[in-house]
């Protein structure tokens, strides 16, 4: 029978893991807010819009892929659409909801953002770890994501 | 000289970073609310308070230790108060602000919504990976831990 309580190994790493994914955010976000005219949730839908065939994207699959709640995401979405960051095209055919575009002033503002941004990503977490650890670390994450799909 | 950008193989650990660290706080979210009457924010809320001195925290230590925004934190804290899962207890001598208290309502709700939060975290994390994997997985995330509390 498994114990529903952590181990003391689980426990240690279940800590690690909730304390940094608290503090690497926050230390991105500041990052960001220095050095460029980005907030950290600005950065990310720039990502995934550039990652999307022709840079748009409905707000629900961007909700669903920034696993934001519909309602933070749209209130987001407004924010930075009156930024010039994003544009929204509403689509009468088909009533499932607007697409988000990704601007040319959008666009320009994550190209200016992205170099400083991987800089200190790379800074932050991966000059401090060996090739063997960052395999490590990719292969247990990998792992958490497969049982996370299993899951739904 | 350093690269700006990612090496493929980091590339792919900051992928199953980004991608680990929005699934599985909502699925945890996800559990937390069917099984309990609690939402992550709360179960986070009530955990720190548990493990202060005295059941009790400032706002703005506890806005350090869970890395939120204080206004989102205050706003959060007046929800759980309402809920009767928290109360505020106003210091006038200081002048440094108001306590959070955890109340009996409250230990009582994350007692009893602790077993099956622990049992769904291990499922997800940690049945998954190989003694080795754990150790490994603590280490890398240890070290970034080290990395982002010597930048501030």
């Amino acid at each position: 029978m498994t114990s529903t309580w952590l181990t003391d190994a689980e426990q240690r790493a279940w800590r690690n893991w909730l304390t940094a994914s608290a503090k690497l955010p926050a230390a991105l976000h500041r990052q960001l807010q220095r050095d460029s005219a980005l907030s950290l949730p600005d950065f990310e839908v720039l990502v995934h819009l550039t990652e999307t065939a022709a840079a748009r994207a409905r707000v629900s699959e961007l909700a669903q892929t920034l696993q934001w709640e519909r309602s933070r995401l749209s209130h987001h979405i407004k924010r930075m659409e009156s930024r010039g960051l994003v544009a929204r095209e509403e689509c009468v055919d088909d009533g499932r909801g607007a697409y988000v575009v990704l601007t040319d002033q959008g666009r320009l503002a994550l190209e200016r953002a992205a170099p400083e941004h991987a800089r200190t990503v790379k800074s932050l977490v991966f000059d401090s770890l060996t090739p063997q650890e960052l395999e490590a670390f990719t292969s247990a994450v990998s792992k958490v994501l497969t049982r996370l799909d299993q899951v739904g």
